[in-house]
Formats: structure tokens, sequence, C-alpha cells
């Protein structure tokens, strides 16, 4: 077998989608699919968002896998796509992204998301529960417990829905951001602050609320070894990037007492990088960056493998609706990486090569999540 | 047509340039030269500002346009300058960029530059113009109106100056930062603030002065739907670089009631491409950005197709007082561009490709200023 | 002689190795090597360093040095180094890297680090001193002096330990941050804070006595016409990535006597070669970065040569404690310069090209610390 064979087998092997949502089961219109394809809000009159590099890459990379030429008219793919009906057109595009486990974050699922079991069974693959530490915090607050209560039922909660999940996640990103006190607030601060909270609208954004709950998810974590997962970098309007940036977290990162993920880290990519490689328990990975970079992704993958421990990082998809951006996100994953590690024959060996393409895709996050 | 000759057609079009100075009619020493190939102060001692991406790149590139050859010594491209005349010289290479329209910012213009009209005139093209903010509030504090009056004078003034322009520009990068409070301040924070200004220099740098000019601006824009454009990023010793990165505006542009364009915006290129990813009424360009990085600027243009939509991208070549610096943005442009979209053959269809092209280079340009 | 031929040539001369710190002189186990191929904590049980792109390198490039092949194993490499004894292993590597100059931070060093002239000695080059000015104030610490006369001891112990040194060097970014007071402290502030940090432990993390420090050494770099290197950008868990981004050094640089050397500088490589391009006392180099980066360290190269003039960029290897890092350092700043400047062929001419060469490799140092 020649080195590039090695390689080509390495990236063949099945992936572990270490971070994704559910996909939508139902058919889409072209508002609600072009809403789907970015995550901001609608285009200008008289434009699209399938000008956009991800919108390219849906025609280009989705379109054959419902048996249309790529670069088939956005009318004529969703034509397509309604033909087929929306649990053909899953399965075959999560079948098409070659993925054996899909641990997905069930914080923003409605009735209309699929389930992890439902992706694993569409997908021909395993699907495993990441829980969101501000839903649960939110599904506690609806149950109006008096502020002294609130604590412990939100442990007792979190403890609960962990015990079937394989990590927990946090989205503080979108509720605050990382300039945040990373010691975790006193018992009393907790009372006063849910008091206040429990009185008005349920969304989680005081951030004595955010730290506490996001304390408790990660001492919970701590306890049974799972993974803290931690959106970073880019997503919707709600978040500033600027605050968002991971390196924010280092003094969190100091003391918190669980393995951290950090997901996406676009554009701070090289911070999330050099994280990984000094901290002994911090991993991170592209996630949507890969997705969303589409054609141009195997530059920021280069740019994430120039200082990232190889033991270290891991791969994710983010597919949050619609299955093309499961397709979309291993399809870019396994091209940008091949392109790196190409570029390494000579400089490694090939079993090296072949090693690091495994690790990455699948290895490290068999180990941290022990699937 | 093949797909390269497709490209190569709509790489070939007039260029909207939609956001540049005048050049300077006058002629030029080395001195002076050099002082206009860098942003920073004198190169040190026994060194030379040609010793840089920009100065060889106009020995490389504008040398041939004076009838020299590649590559000539900078004395003898001095010598040539001066023997053809500014003149001739402006002449040759705003025609040789190929651009249809000039958006001249007259903020910083002096009788040695060249007016909108006489850009257009020059270069065979139109010049329209880009009204500065802060410049028309000196102007107006240099009426020495009663501090009660300014507001008003400066409304006034301002809307005046816009009925002839096709956009305003701030350039609070310069004269604070970012780091604001993104909303208005109320008329008696602004008469108070006016009384302290107009009792001494005239250089604008007040807080709350900038912010009340900024929202006065904004305000007609967004009546006229003229866009606002905004310097970020890399500029002269007067920024302080982290106070300009466009992620710190996020608050503002939230409330801005205006179409936003960030210019230059280097080295926060993905924060750019990310707020006109994410807002409909963003879009950026990266202006001097593809000059002073001369033969890196392909690099830096496929940083910034990464994400951005294609929709929302704009060229600029920032030229401001050498012709020079036109000729070398449209040339790096439009290079830089063609090697990105190159590499895109067969990821999108020669149409798609061809489309992008037109739509970067001018078509966006012409919707947002309805030229 | 081709283009090719005179890069080459220039790319082979010798270089000035700005800024590195001794090699061990002792034999390593593997525990003590991995820790040497880190800035970070021990890698996580079942995982190695080696998996890495430092670590590969070794294998790759180094493992031939000790005459074994390409790709050796971890174990075999190790037991080759012990088998030849660590001062023949460092005579090979650091000649292997072709340096003519060694400047040596000796802040850091024990009795185990080679010095200065050691290290010149085995690496058949001169080896000069940099001052780190926190270490001297640690060590006029341990002498206990009274409050009232810290200051006129460190600047004494400075100025005497400058006398035979070719710069000075901080590493407020390890100790503090950028986010300091630009201006010097007042000398009340200074004996204040110094009854206070002399009752107690030795290290020096206070931030009067970090930027009394600091400009104590500013102001003999300039009386003498000094350097003063910046440790900037990564480096041990001990900083915080957002706090050590040379941009927040800007008001600082305005007013330093002192050329400044801003060091590292991942990943703020275009914060640095911005500075560098518009303060005309501004130089910076990539050193760590290089070796670190390893394989990817041209992609590093390219960004940090899109705006820096080059006439202001060095070369150093940072090497620390391991001569592999000096060899690494030294083979991938010229792959990766090597890689840049063949991508200008044509673009600049052949001359320039090697000039350019030459003066980042050796030039601009033999210049800025008149060797």
């Amino acid at each position: 077998m020649t080195a590039g064979d090695a390689l080509d087998e390495a990236l063949a092997a099945p992936l572990v989608d270490q971070h994704c949502h559910g996909v939508r089961r139902d058919d889409l219109d072209r508002a609600a699919f072009e809403s789907l394809i970015t995550e901001g809000g609608p285009s200008p009159a008289g434009t699209t968002h399938f000008d956009s590099p991800v919108g390219l890459a849906v025609r280009r990379w989705c379109a054959p896998v419902l048996d249309l030429e790529p670069h088939a008219e956005p009318e004529t793919y969703l034509a397509r796509r309604r033909e087929l009906g929306a649990e053909e057109v899953n399965r075959r595009l999560l079948r098409a992204a070659g993925i054996a486990d899909f641990c997905v974050d069930t914080g923003p699922a409605d009735a209309t998301m699929l389930t992890p079991a439902e992706m694993g069974s569409l997908g021909d693959a395993r699907g495993h529960e990441i829980v969101r530490i501000e839903k649960v915090a939110e599904d506690v607050a609806g149950r109006c417990p008096p502020a002294t209560a609130y604590a412990a039922e939100l442990a007792e909660e979190l403890a609960r829905r962990a015990d079937r999940a394989v990590g927990l996640k946090t989205a503080i990103a979108y509720r605050y951001g990382f300039d945040f006190d990373p010691r975790p607030p006193t018992p009393r601060e907790v009372t006063e602050a849910a008091a206040r909270w429990l009185a008005g609208p349920r969304r989680l954004t005081d951030p004595v609320l955010l730290r506490h709950a996001l304390w408790t998810g990660a001492d919970i974590a701590g306890d049974r070894e799972l993974p803290l997962q931690v959106h970073t970098g880019i997503g919707d309007t709600d978040l500033i990037l600027h605050r968002v940036n991971p390196a924010l977290l280092t003094d969190f990162i100091r003391i918190v007492p669980a393995p951290v993920v950090l997901l996406h880290c676009y554009p701070y990519i090289r911070e999330a990088a050099y994280l990984a490689a000094v901290f002994p328990h911090v991993h991170a990975d592209l996630g949507l960056t890969v997705t969303y970079t589409a054609a141009s992704s195997a530059r920021v993958i280069a740019e994430f493998l120039e200082i990232a421990p190889f033991n270290k990082i891991l791969f994710s998809t983010d597919c949050y609706g619609l299955a093309e951006l499961c397709h979309l996100g291993a399809h870019f994953f396994r091209r940008g990486l091949g392109a790196v590690l190409t570029e390494r024959a000579g400089e490694w060996s090939a079993a090296d090569v072949a090693r690091v393409a495994h690790m990455i895709g699948a290895g490290n996050a068999r180990r941290l999540y022990s699937l």
C-alpha cells in the first residue's frame, strides 16, 4: 500500500461527529432553507444566501446526492428536495457523510428536529446526547421553584440528564461572552439572582446565574469525566465576536475540573490551538467553521494544524436543521485534512500521516468520550 | 468561451473604486514620494521605504506604465516620474487601473490633491464624492458658532454636503477607536462638549462630539439610503490597532439606521467578513490592505472570501496622494481575485465564477451606491 | 548565476540568531525531553508530545544529524541521543543550524544550561548576551536592600550587566501582560511597592515594579542604543494570550526611548508586522513560532511578510534547553523564507530577492545590534 493509499484509507474511515444538532424532519420552503444556510439575518432585497461559500457548496456537493447535476440552480435543488421528501433527503445526506457516531446537542431541539436516536438510525450510526446547560437551567426555571431551591433543583436535573449523555455543553458565548468572573458565585449571590430571574422572562442572560449554571455543569462533568463543550467564535447575531475569543477563558480553564472542548473557534483558530497545546485538559474542533468556509476550509484546517497537538483536536459538523450541513462538514473536513496531510508526505512517515488522520477523525473523540 | 476566458473577461471589466482619495497634482521629490508609500514615519537611517512590499511593487508594476523596465531602481523611477510630469503620470496610472467610477473621500483634500471631477477626468472615469463626517464637523467648528448652535449647524452642513455625495465616511478609528458608547449622546451632553471644544484647538477628538457627529451622519445616511463608510484596521500611527477591530462596532451596528461599509479591515479581515455575513446591512472591502500587502494580496483576498457573502463585499484602492497606489490596488485586486476564483474551477460553475467576479468588482457597489 | 542559485546562496549564508537561550549540558530522559518540546504541561495519559508538529519535526530533521534514519521512533532517537552524549549532540545540532552569532537571553539560565560563550564555542559561532530585566530585579531583591535603595541598586546593576550585553529583554508578558499604564511610575510609588515586595516572596509580578524595571531597562537601552526585546504572543501557561498582543504596547511604543524588538508574536503576527511598518524604531521576529509551527512555518512566514518592511524583521530560534530547537528553527526559517521568496521570482528582481534574504537572516540584526 502506498503512502497515498494509506492516507486515503484513513480519510475514508467512519468519523465521530462530536458536536451536532438534530436536522429538520419536515419539508422546507426556500425561505426556511435559506435561513438555515446562514448564521445571520435575511439577505438584502435582490440577493440570496445561495451566493455564499456554503450556498454554492450545497449546489455543488449535495445536488449529486439527490441525483441532480453539480451546480444545480437553487430552485431545481429545492424542488428535488421536496420531491424526495425530508426523510429520504436526510437519509441520503447523513449516510453520505460517512459518520459512525453523532453526539447531538439537544439544547435547541423542538419537535421538528430529529432526536439523537433518529439521527443515528437515519444516518446508519449511533446517536449520543450532549446536554446543553443553559437549556436545562431554563427548563428548571420554567417549573417556578422558590429561589432558594433553584440551585439544588438545577444540580439534580443536570445530574439526571447527564446520566444518559456523553458530554455537556455551554452556550454562554451567546448569553454573555467570556469576560466573566471565572470563579463560581456564592450560594447567596445565586439565590438573589435567581429571585430576580424567576420573577421575569425565562431567557437566561444573568451573568451570575450563567456562571452558576456553568460551574454546576462543570462539577458534574468533572465528577463523571465527561467533556465540557464550549461554543467559541462565530455564531448568530446574539454574540459579540471579540467577547467569545477562547483566550478570554484562560482563567476559567486554569481552575475548571473537567476536560474542555472548544468548539468552532473561528476566527480564533490559533488561540484555540494554543490553548489545546499548553493545557493538558483542553481540546478543540473547527465545527461549523469547516462547513461555512466550504471551498476555503483547507486553508482553515491548515491553520488549525500549525501548532495544535494531534492528540487534542477533533472533528464535528455542527450541522443544524439541514442534513446538507452534515454532508458538507464531513466532505470538507476529509478534503481539507487530506490536502494538509498530503503536503506532509516526506515530512512525516506514511504511517504517521495515516495515524494522525485516524486520531483527528475519530480516535481522539473515542478516547475523550469513551465511545 | 472557456471557463478561464469567462473569468478573464469578468476580471478585465471596469471596476468601481468605492473608496479612494485624490492624488497629488504636483511633482514629488524622493522624501515626499517615500512618505506616501507608507502609513508610518520615516524609514531608519540607511534604509528606505522602497524595501517594503508596496515599494518593490511600484518598481515592478508601475515602472512599465512609465516606459521603464520592470524593477527599475528608485532613483530611475523618480527621475522618469519628474520627466513625464505629475499630470501625465497620473493620467497613465489612473487609466491603467481600468476603473469606471471613483468614489473620492474629500476629507483630507488640499489644493495639491485632485478633486473627484479631476480624478474622473484624468482616469477616463466618473468621479463621485464621499463626505468625511469629522472634517465637516471641524469646518463647522472653524466658523466659531455658539455651542448651543453647533449641533444644528453640523446637521445642516452635513445634509448640504450629502446632497452632492454618494456616501459618508467616518474616521473615528483615528480620532478615538471603536470602544465608544454606541448610543448617540444627549443634546445637553453635546452642547457641553461643544462649549469645551470650541474654546480650544479644532482637531475633533472628544468622544461625545465624535459620537454625535457619527450619529448625525448616520441619520442623514439612513434618511437618504446612503452608505456609511467606516475606516477599520490598519492606518497611520494615530490609531491603536486593537481598538479599531470592527467587532467592537457590533452594538453600534445593531442600531445604526444606515447601510455600513467596513473599509480596509486588516488584520481583522475575518471579523469584517463575519459581520458582513450575519448583518444584512453590513458590507466590507479590503481597500489599502490589497495595495500594502502587494505580492501577498492573493492570500489576504482568499482569507476575506472564506466566509464573506459574495453580495456584500466590494472593491476599493484607497489610493492617497499617488496614482501608483490606484494602479497597484486594481492590479493586485484583479490578480488576487483571479487566483482565488481559478481555484474554484470545478467547485463552482464557470457562470458562477464569472458572476461572483462581476459582483465584487462592480455590481455590488453599483447596487449599494445607486451608481 | 541563476535567480534560484542566488537565492540558495543567500539562504545558506550564516544567520544571526538574535534571541535564544542556553541548551542543556546534561543527558535527558524521555520525560525531561518531552517537557522541552512543549510550552505546556504534560501530555494526557496514553499520549505523547511527540505527536505534535515539533515532535514529528525532531524525528524527521534531527534524527539524520545523529546518524539515524528520518522518522526514527522517539525511543530510538532518545537512546541515540544518550549514546552520543549531550555535548556531541549539542555540537552537531548547533553547527548544523549554520548560525554565526547567538544572542543568548541568560535570564532563565542555571548550571545545566550552556553560557553564551559555550553556545558560541560548541556552535562554531560567537556568543553574545541579552540581559533579562526582571531576572536582574529579582537578583537585586535577593540582596534585601532597603526599599528606598531598591531603585538605585536596580539601575546600577542593570547598567553593569548591560556593559557586556548586546541588548535587554523584558518578560513582562509572563508576569502581567501588556495592559499596563505605559508611563513610568513615580519614585514614591516604586518605594512603596518595593517595601511590599521585599517583605514577601521574590517572584516579581507587581505591576508598579514591573513598569519601573521595564523603564529602568528602557532608559539604559536608549542611552546606549541597545535594542529592548519584548516577549509577545505564545509562551507557557503563565501568560494570558489576549493580554500579550503587541498592539497593546502601542502607547508604550510611542514614548519608549530605545529600539524595540517584538519577539515570537504568534498569533499576533500581523499586528507585529504593522507596528514594525509604521514605527521607525520597532522591529520584529517570529522566534519560537517558526520552530513550533514546524512543517507549517512557511505559511506563518508568508503572513509575516505580507506588510512587514524588509529592513525591520529579524531571525531567531528562541531555542531553550534543546539544541534540536535551534536546528529546527534555522531549518524551517530557511525553508519557509525560501518558499516565500521563490514565489516572488518575476515579481521582484533576482538581486532584490537575494538581498531581502540577507537582510532578514543577518543584515538587519548586524545593523541593529552593531555586531
